[in-house]
């Protein structure tokens, strides 16, 4: 009886030539798993595919809800941003992946998983961390990172595909030169002209939202409203979190929200240079921000600032099943009882502003305490004085000291 | 002989009241102090009015290169972003004009200094822990704090004023319902309609900028040359650090750049909302952030970004000459050296982006390693295997204990 | 009908006389709240006292077992030593003390709470913080800092007492020259002779513990199980935990462990000199620690360690009851499930170490990994070689700049 | 002409036998570097051993003076500690090591260097991080993790050498059970009976220390000077750093202090069992902590304790040569200027008290500040009342909000 290894399997030339590469080099039965995570592609057609392939076991899900509620919204609650301008739109997908490849290959009793991932990049990473710490004994496949593998260009997967008479679709990615990555969360880009840093992306290369100079004249206010830290209706409409992250999509796309260009260190120890379209968890940080200037304590809003770039790295280099990540969860949950209330942001040509912000049960703002004007005795202006000289005196005993 | 006080002077409404009121109340010698700091309005009347008080001592001096050369640029060097949000423009000018006035002290020999900042906000304390921490033995009067201050309004300083023809110029502010702050790095306005988080402020509040819907349909590049972390010329052309911020000042504000709009949590404990405009600042943290992506290693720039939120709260705080600020500074100064290069950023209707950066003497940008192309052996991807599995080691022995 | 003020009150002479001078000065009804902590000295005493005083309603509780279980176990979860030394003995009993004379004042209709602390230290801050959070409109009498109250010295007290007839015990504290403060986690000292940091203190100032010298000449051998991060039983005796601690104390009190001598920065700014006795909570560090060793993963023990002495600091400065320390909690409480099994610690002339540690269910140490000898492929040493060059690559990318 | 390969090369039968392996295997030149960093053991007789082994190339060392000044010396600045107990003595040696090593490498032309840790330790990964990050181009040959390498045991070693009359002297480390690491810092052992984390070490497994019960009954007392926050001196005495580290070693071993014995997580992702003894460090680290306890202001002695955890894991993984180590030693180096004075210590069985401190130039303590007697003025105890409020004022709002 041959060994059985479940593939994460998209549908494309890749992964359906490595679906046909595991069965004679590993001589293995394949069982492939295909999920819908918003990456705005079809997976139903993934079904004939395999089946050409000879796969007698096949899995295609929609884990748009999942995706969203367990892994996008929890990470938001951080205000997480690798290196200052990555939403992590690539990397908190593939936790739900492995995790769900892992729980394939265990009801198929394959006791290998396989995935179609390069050896340089981030992903790989993500992937076998978690599948690891979910399954500490399963077998991992990397074709790209094995010496066997010499189906590197895109030239010799097809003329492999074309040898076997495996009926790929080549029109897949539009004959795009960049290498992309998409779901719910985000588009990127990387490779071609974009490996030059210095060297701006053509216009053409965007798919998810129109050039700022090419959105609409008007500015367009939203209300988003949040719940324990989780936006939870947009203009006064409630909704489930996928639908709303793919209206908060649209809106920003139109509105040229959500492009970003970097240079961002991968976990493997380089510089990479992405392109990234994320409008709605753009709009979502910046209104998440605003919420929990109104409602949450100064200093858990500063510890929670502090340990941002721990959190957010953890997430980029593939931690989120590990004990640390779990427990910094934890300590972000526990702020996020109180972030409810409503903010209203401004998309207009590219830029989200915030221009109000509400919260009946939680606000801790008090213009009573605050005002320029007379507060009634709320505030006491000589209380200053003390809390100065005692916060000064270990400065002044230093300066004594000379 | 009545004893001498040295008085930070802006020759306006409030301070002109104030010197009066100390010479009355404290029967003091008062010794006027005033900076320019970039704050847009001349300096030099200042003289006229502080001799019609009678003041014999009056320093007049243009601070703006000190101000951007050894405070903007050091903290721009940290990426320094208060809450996420705030540049810090009020916070960073205080140190300075404390020791300025700590040093007239010294020189005039005044044993005490005042100030003119109310008893709720932040600047009273950034200003007198400066002053103590210089000099632990000076005194501090705080007119607004002081239990015999009766001058609470606009109308009873006016009054004040008019009584003992104190020469004011009734036009200050514009009669701008605001309380304003202004220097080269930004200008900051809190009070009257802002006092409700929920109210966008007038758009004829703004003073430096054009709104983003007025600004010009055509997006202005502009390269950025830094050296040691800090900008030193503007498309190819050297200057000084307080012309090019002027510069950035400019074309930032004709194109909408940097308007933020803020709940932030103050020092003395209160929540309170501001409106800001720091549009050479918002440009020069995103160029700045760029040039580091590209040269700043991985884990150098992430002790960074875990530090940073610290650093920043400490100078919203007050506490430049603090000794944990200065220990912090030498961390983050020592991985600035690196930090050579050219960034190109583009403006366009209040945005900034980032379209290109090049550094040929520091780049850590290997573009022969992080190829999709044929890398000639620069990487191996089997290494990935190693370093994947040591990674996870412990979370499978963690998943093995079940 | 008078005010009424619940006293934090001790039954000694200070807070005599202060319960006395509240009746006069304040003239209110004084309501008394006398806690068991462990301190060692009877409580019920001050019921006579406290009507000898005219007190009409009288508060005397037992604490001991919530003191230990909700305030000094939830603590050593997270390995808690403020600058490196200090177990924060006096630190941690505050809160629980301020929380129920809040709940005191609010069952008899009080709006004022007093307490004994002085206007230097850090109670006074820890007591007022914890009220403060627990009922923001509460009102805090510190006669101490009060410019009316002018028995500052103990013979003005004495003098006070002896007018009023108040009856108080002359004997308290033994004429001790030390101001002491105890509860079941520890004593401490200060004052006296100790105000000389270059001054030894005095052998016969040690009230729990033998000098080491004195100890026994033969180690005590003695196991601790934890379960869920907390003590649950000694030499495999189950106990609660007020009697697992007071066990600890008296043997570690008889092998001359616990004792520190230390320079601590208090949070009003200034530093001091104190003396601890803390026989159990040393040894419940060093146990816990190694219970951890075992047990817990090695980045959620590291995440542990660098948020520690934020915590231990929020303990010291008084802020139980605040936000950032209750996530802080939620953090620290998450890593703990896993902390199961059992410590063999060593005590011997003042010293405790570690002889053994064991968890039938959560250790993570794998001898069949670690072994010198032959293991079976449970590890593959050629791993290590990718793990280093992708760690290195970075490295050797910045020296290859030069 | 054959390649050469500069092998760190300690003259006992391991790395003798890979020296032949490397001249077998690789065909290759060896050059032998033997450094002198204070294990205890002669250098001098390697060179009779490699020049047997047909060695040309000799390199003999006396590294002690820069190991302690410039790394060890500079580690203790930072109170570091790994995992709250280990005080890093293999880990700070690696560096140095390797440094030299590629040095000794480009000063005779190797392209390759050689050193006889195993695929399993820490060792590895420390040695060749640094090696990578001096030179970036060399390639580093680690016999252990070969898989042509087959003496894996010390028969096979033995054999080998025996075959190949190599001449190596079977007495080295006395037949000793344990894997020891030697140098001026400590000594470790591992392997063994230590396997069993439940099992205490054999008292004869111990090298440097007399047990705490066979001290001597009478404490040494021992006065530490330190200038810029290193020692200078011992009771008074001046001397060169490694003969300081050395005369602490003598006392404290004397007096049996510096023993651990702990589970730890190594890098490479296992936990390991291993005992050390440091006399002089464990007395350095209590007194450095006693001298900034006087001397360094409080927020800046927090942020060190902060980031010491991190600091302390980057030296025991390896990244001494890091831009993140060198951009922490910047801020901790910049805090030792005022670490000026003298700490006397009491040593008595195995344990190390801190009884004395004093520090005329530096000290920050201020008995007339902090003295529970009339003060002077000096402090204004009603200033607590101001600073007290303000820091309720955010926790006081919450509550309100309920």
């Amino acid at each position: 009886m041959p060994r059985k290894i479940a593939l994460a399997y998209s549908g494309g030339l890749d992964t359906s030539v490595m679906c046909r590469w595991l069965q004679e080099m590993h001589e293995a039965e394949v069982v492939t798993f295909t999920a819908d995570i918003g990456q705005g592609a079809e997976v139903e057609p993934a079904r004939a595919k395999a089946e050409a392939l000879g796969v007698r076991e096949i899995f295609i899900e929609d884990l748009t809800e999942a995706f969203v509620a367990d892994y996008v919204f929890p990470m938001f609650r951080a205000n997480a941003l690798y290196e200052g301008e990555y939403l992590l739109g690539t990397s908190i997908a593939r936790p739900l992946i492995a995790k769900r490849l892992v729980e394939v290959a265990a009801a198929t009793g394959a006791d290998a998983i396989a995935h179609g991932a390069t050896g340089k990049g981030n992903d790989q990473v993500r992937f076998e961390l978690a599948a690891y710490a979910l399954n500490p004994d399963i077998e991992v496949i990397a074709p790209w990172r094995s010496p066997e593998w010499n189906l590197h260009s895109r030239e010799a997967c097809m003329a492999y595909a074309a040898e076997r008479q495996i009926p790929v679709d080549f029109q897949r990615s539009g004959g795009s030169p960049y290498s992309m990555d998409a779901n719910l969360l985000h588009i990127s880009y990387e490779g071609g002209g974009l490996e030059d840093p210095g060297n701006p992306p053509d216009e053409d290369m965007w798919r998810w939202s129109v050039a700022p100079e090419d959105a609409p004249d008007t500015p367009l206010d939203l209300d988003i409203d949040f719940a324990g830290g989780d936006p939870s209706a947009l203009d006064g409409e409630a909704m489930s979190p996928a639908t709303l992250l793919r209206r908060l999509n649209e809106v920003g796309g139109a509105h040229g929200v959500g492009r970003s260009d970097i240079v961002e260190n991968r976990y493997v120890g380089m510089k990479s240079r992405g392109c990234y379209e994320t409008p709605g968890g753009t709009i979502l940080l910046k209104a998440h921000r605003a919420m929990e200037s109104l409602t949450l304590d100064r200093e858990a809003a500063h510890l929670k600032d502090e340990l941002m770039p721990r959190y957010a790295a953890l997430i980029y280099n593939g931690y989120w099943f590990s004990p640390e990540r779990v427990a910094l969860q934890a300590l972000i949950d526990e702020t996020q009882k109180v972030v409810n209330g409503r903010v209203r942001v401004r998309l207009y040509k590219g830029a989200v502003s915030v221009i109000g912000r509400w919260s009946d049960s939680h606000s801790l703002y008090d213009e009573g305490v605050v005002t320029f004007e007379d507060d009634a005795g709320a505030y006491q202006q000589e209380d200053a004085t003390g809390f100065i000289r005692l916060n000064a005196l270990r400065l002044r005993l230093a300066a004594r000291r000379g």
